[in-house]
């Protein structure tokens, strides 16, 4: 099968509806890769997916799946545009440490910055000046650091971070910054950032994991924001109502073990508010970047981490040591993630990492409720 | 002897070059009340004090001295101004969980006050305009809420806090504050308080550990800072630069099991470093006096707490069962604060004031090193 096919099934395995990051990662588990799960036919699947979705992935794709399947395989000829699969080299290594990594993610621009160490910076789209500036300040010196500035292309804080960062100079380079957007890539939300989008996509990089054409969703931010953090190692809220994304993004960071920041402020200012409650639970009150670089332990690193296969072919399995070292804990009983980073030692973040790893090489199996089996 | 005499005995006691809060304690539970000390002639006292101390307290005051203690007892007899010793009940029970409690203190207006429950408030001497209102407003609820709010008498936060606290309504009474200075109580620092500290003499109360006529000196006023936390169960700064008075303040709150608050601002205002340093180092961050209602699970309490002597008589201590059960606990031998929390499980603070009323009423001594002996 030919590398376009390839990237064909997985296209086709992501645009099937009611297939999630879950269970997209389960029929991977099972059958391998997505031609391999798209050949497997009717009954095989039906095993384990709901009919519906497993007579969705038998035989040939309806016409209109099969027209975006062939836009999308058209989009990622153009100039610095790339869909990259779980089973790509440059798939964000960061991601894999998540409990939901999308299978398949829309990238323009630069992607080897996906691998390198990034923070994050959100906030308020109804920011307040004093709350842009910082923004920007943090972002520029945090890029001219070494860290790549990750952000959701919004209005107010967002956009404040994506032009900090590019404004920096690391070594002979411009700044970087990835923006992970809540729409298809082929469109820009908000559309007043076209232009911020366009110097993203030169000197940075912009991702999504939402198909070419889909438009801003309400709904759709929220799950984005999983991947602002997930990429990176902490987020900093700059400024944040109660209730507001920002919020979510840190409970993100905090699920994925990430670090969070805050910024705090006037008591009287209601965009302070969300800071200092994220402050009161334990996120590291932050007044300059220098205090998220030591905070971080960064030293300027100049070169950037050499992107590696997510699923490695069996004999580089073999040769992992802390990957053989897993399966060996693992056992041939059920086990949780829990149990394996008490018997590891290791931080769950790696375990899952790991688990996926394996799992996409068919050595594990995840079982319904959360445990994992080994499978040889 | 007179009660006259006695409380001479004590001024005298305090008057004595050499002799500190620890030194009159060691001497108080050696003899017993000053006039013992000061009737047990020099070869008994050179055994426990320094040669010149000892001669100090032996025969007839010095007539300078003299002409002290007949003012000092003159202001006492004066409309609304009392002086307070260890033995005395009005004497503040907060204080006596300190570790190291003034013998005597001048104090001038309401002295039940200082048995209540309070608050103290700190900041800078150049706070902000925002910053006295939020000092004002603070303390204004605190007051309102039953809460006693203790300050320093200084510029700034500090007179804001006592304000705040005068112009509340706790029932049909003024709300109540108290100041401690760092200055004789018969002098006013600064001179511009007057107005201010008069008003407090009518509605609250001043205190100061330090004899008539005591002129402001920039080292006296550190260690007040420890009577402005000793009497309250939480300190509030509102303002703070770094390396400041307040943080001296928090720091001996921290010290005397207290709790510490912290108003967040700008990371632009030098005068919200300090309060950022604390929250770094766990003081609570705070957005409202409510925050600190709940943090304390404050309701309000209508009822003054009754004063007790702070030196029980004999037979009060062998009513007491806690006393009687902390004696049992520290057995015969030698005996540490460290070991007497481990093996009561109470707070440091407790065995802390419960050891002074037993070594007041000689039936524990203090031995070199912090360690305590039973005696009977």
């Amino acid at each position: 099968m030919s590398g376009r096919e390839s990237l064909a099934a997985w296209v086709r395995l992501s645009l099937t509806d009611g297939i999630g990051p879950q269970t997209a990662r389960e029929l991977l588990a099972r059958f391998g890769l997505p031609e391999d799960i798209v050949g497997a036919g009717f009954p095989a699947l039906q095993k384990c997916v709901p009919e519906k979705i497993a007579y969705a992935l038998s035989g040939p794709a309806p016409t209109a799946m099969q027209e975006q399947i062939e836009r999308t395989l058209a989009w990622a000829d153009g100039d610095h545009n790339q869909v990259l699969t779980l089973a790509d080299d440059g798939y964000p290594k960061a991601l894999l440490s998540i409990a939901d990594p999308p299978p398949l993610l829309y990238a323009k621009g630069r992607v080897e910055l996906l691998s390198r160490p990034a923070l994050a910076i959100v906030g308020s789209r109804n920011a307040t000046v004093q709350g842009m500036q910082n923004a920007e300040r943090f972002a520029q010196t945090l890029s001219a650091s070494g860290l790549t500035v990750v952000s959701g292309l919004a209005l107010g804080i967002d956009a404040a971070a994506h032009l900090g960062a590019l404004a920096a100079h690391v070594g002979d380079e411009a700044g970087s910054t990835i923006a992970v957007t809540g729409t298809g890539l082929d469109l820009v939300y908000p559309a007043r950032h076209h232009a911020l989008a366009h110097r993203i996509a030169v000197d940075g990089c912009l991702i999504s994991e939402y198909p070419l054409g889909t438009q801003a969703m309400a709904s759709n931010f929220p799950r984005r924001n999983r991947l602002i953090s997930g990429l990176a190692v902490g987020v900093l809220v700059v400024e944040a109502a109660m209730q507001s994304g920002s919020l979510i993004t840190a409970r993100s960071a905090t699920e994925q073990g990430r670090d969070v920041f805050a910024i705090p402020g006037s008591i009287h200012s209601p965009l302070s508010k969300g800071c200092h409650q994220l402050i009161r639970q334990g996120a590291k009150l932050v007044e300059s970047a220098q205090d998220i670089l030591e905070e971080l332990r960064w030293q300027h690193i100049a070169a950037p981490v050499q992107p590696t296969a997510a699923v490695p072919p069996a004999h580089a399995i073999d040769a992992d040591a802390s990957l053989q070292q897993l399966l060996a804990l693992a056992g041939h009983d059920p086990v949780s993630i829990d149990q394996l980073v008490e018997r590891s030692g290791l931080p769950a973040a790696d375990i899952q990492a790991a688990l996926l790893t394996l799992e996409m090489a068919q050595r594990v199996e995840m079982l319904p409720g959360g445990q994992y089996r080994r499978l040889s």
